[in-house]
């Protein structure tokens, strides 16, 4: 069948003739299938048994164009295929943070997958003021079971290469090399600034010593080939409640620098953070207790991806004949290569949540957290305090010895005045 | 056809049958044809009209085995893809310093090529204390065109991410990654030491500051999708005379770290000035001159290579509609950047040139002009040498600014005793 973009009814049709989606649903005459999709790049239907509203998948279909810009930014549906990989990756990674992948089909560019009923996305709960009592715990995990296991310290040379050439990721990755890691450090038409933003914040970001930052970035990210990323790890694509945490749209997957996932999610957790002042004060209430929890998560993120990875790293070796410094084992080699390679990690996302904290002030795409404060002058502020923090991230990147130094940080920019 | 390893007398039918070397061979029924290969992967054969000695090609005919080894170290025929493919690009991009292509056959694992009768293997020339006056700028040349055009500072983000994929190299890469970069800093039952050699200086490559060294070069290896490289640049890829300068063998192409082509030049350039003491008093000769062209040679590979380097860089900018950075062209950011990056390639280059220098010593695979030293002693002395100018270049290698300095130290090691 030629790909057609799916509506409600051609959909129904669809799902018919899947046996592994009709087993799932039960019923396919009595359907509610609702599309909700509010991201650029795909059609989202929610396909839901009328009589037993517990049988319901998530169907995700790529469109061949970019729907934020419209049919003039194509692109083609490859990405839906990248997103399987990526989905089935993952979920033998790490299943338990990872939606159930049930159909894939390459020639529709769609995946049906579990429905993630009882969640929302953790960038509205954080907006929210709600607090998760597991979250750092599962994303850090999370990080750590995907990026370790795609990577050279746990694959053979032979599979990790393969894996590379199969992840080959090209458009979706430039979107990130120009609205991410370029665009935001010149004075490029699609950047958008706010109307209060100072004119001297935009221009800090002209600075030959963050432009060349961001370009030491922009070739980390298009030139190591470390693991399998999620690609867009930020808090919009993240599911949660009180007990679980789920990861989707793995749709910008690629090999690149750990430290990218690890960066983006480290920044939209400060962002969250800087944004708290207005969000609370708005509803009446006292930002300091989600203020402070936001920063541990923070903390407990980086904490636990670093401990979890070495502790999947050490196993891995015990259990394996050899490692990746071969067969001799003395103790200290292997501890000075760890340490130095969780460095090099920390620095990485220190440099990558630095860029995605700048693009997402002054680039394409924003933060709702920040993006939906309509008085212009509040939002400003809000942007040049994330602005400053973001900067001295990206420029001292390799100077920050622990994640508390980046909390110590965070909070002196809280207080920064226009 | 299926494959089969070609004799001489199987080579000629084969011949026939393809009309570019139809035309290049003239009358088929009168070519001599001689085995010559003394590499461990590939049958070599030089294939030349009787009446017209002129006419002439190499035919390269990849074996399904490590020759070295024997049949009991399978390697794939896939390499010989690999070489035709980076014969290619590399021809395309320094025509002068490579030689021409004329048929590929990938079912037979086979390659014609220019046959460069009036040239000799550069290890070879250099044992016997020949100079050769363009030799350093031919070779900045050829590292400079080959790395800058494979690179994201020149390649779209597309084709560069094609071209990587197009040069995955598992099994050459493999070979690579054990004998190069782990085998030779542990004691490995593939390394082969020299009865003289003291175990104190076996035991310097284990402590722990160095497996970390090797380990880092390693990832990098094998996680800096950089460029595509030549991956065996040592001066027995190189064939040259007074005037001509080609570096041949790209089996081991692959997009790693462009300071690995650089780091294997300038470390078996290296072993060659630390072996002329020994040749040239065997010889009767003064060591001195051509030692002092060995150490000019080292600096002006890199300084050229990096001069040239920049230069087509700054030259493709000015030319094409935007940088890697973008569009904003200031020239302040650009310098930071290019020299940040050269900075880079250096460092990479000297830990490169350190593991490259130590697995000729302990490992495997052993460099002539050393190597073929009849005396224990004397041969002992000169890998201790060479041992700790390695080990200095990999454990110093971001302290290095110069190349000036790099020379003070191999003079300095030059001197050492046993």
């Amino acid at each position: 069948m030629t790909y057609q973009a799916l509506t409600p009814d051609t959909l129904a049709n669809y799902l018919r003739q899947v046996p592994e989606l009709l087993s799932l649903l039960g019923d396919m005459d009595a359907l509610d299938i609702v599309e909700v999709g509010d991201g650029n790049l795909n059609l989202v239907y929610f396909v839901t048994s009328r009589s037993q509203p517990a049988r319901s998948v998530v169907v995700k279909q790529a469109l061949p164009y970019l729907r934020l810009v419209g049919e003039g930014w194509p692109l083609t549906r490859h990405r839906s295929d990248r997103e399987a990989n990526a989905l089935q990756q993952f979920g033998a990674r790490c299943p338990q943070h990872v939606p159930e992948m049930f159909h894939a089909d390459s020639a529709q560019s769609l995946i049906a997958m579990q429905h993630l009923r009882e969640h929302i996305i953790l960038r509205r709960g954080l907006i929210e003021g709600i607090t998760y009592p597991n979250l750092a715990e599962h994303l850090s995990t999370y990080m750590a079971q995907t990026l370790f296991h795609g990577s050279d310290l746990y694959l053979s040379a032979a599979a990790k290469k393969q894996a590379v050439a199969d992840a080959t990721n090209t458009e979706l990755c430039k979107i990130t090399e120009d609205l991410v890691l370029t665009y935001p450090f010149e004075d490029h038409p699609t950047n958008v600034y706010s109307l209060a933003l100072p004119r001297a914040a935009v221009e800090r970001l002209h600075q030959p010593s963050v432009r060349l930052a961001a370009a030491q970035m922009k070739w980390a990210f298009m030139n190591q080939a470390e693991s399998l990323l999620h690609g867009d790890l930020h808090t919009g694509s993240v599911m949660v409640n009180q007990t679980d945490t789920y990861v989707i749209d793995p749709e910008f997957a690629y090999y690149g620098p750990m430290g990218f996932d690890v960066g983006l999610l480290l920044a939209n957790l400060l962002t969250a953070y800087l944004s708290q002042e207005w969000h609370r004060t708005q509803a009446g209430q006292n930002p300091a207790p989600i203020q402070a929890w936001l920063l541990e998560q923070v903390a407990s993120v980086w904490n636990g991806f670093a401990k979890k990875f070495i502790a999947l790293w050490v196993a891995h070796d015990a259990h394996a004949g050899s490692s990746f410094m071969g067969n001799a084992r003395d103790e200290e080699s292997q501890s000075l290569f760890r340490e130095a390679f969780v460095r090099h990690m920390f620095s990485d996302a220190l440099g990558f949540a630095g860029c995605e904290m700048i693009r997402r002030m002054v680039g394409l795409a924003k933060v709702a957290e920040i993006a939906a404060i309509p008085y212009e002058t509040a939002r400003a502020l809000i942007e040049v305090r994330t602005l400053r923090l973001a900067e001295a991230l990206l420029l001292g990147r390799d100077d920050f010895q622990f994640i508390s130094e980046v909390i110590d940080l965070a909070e002196e920019c809280r207080t920064l005045t226009l």
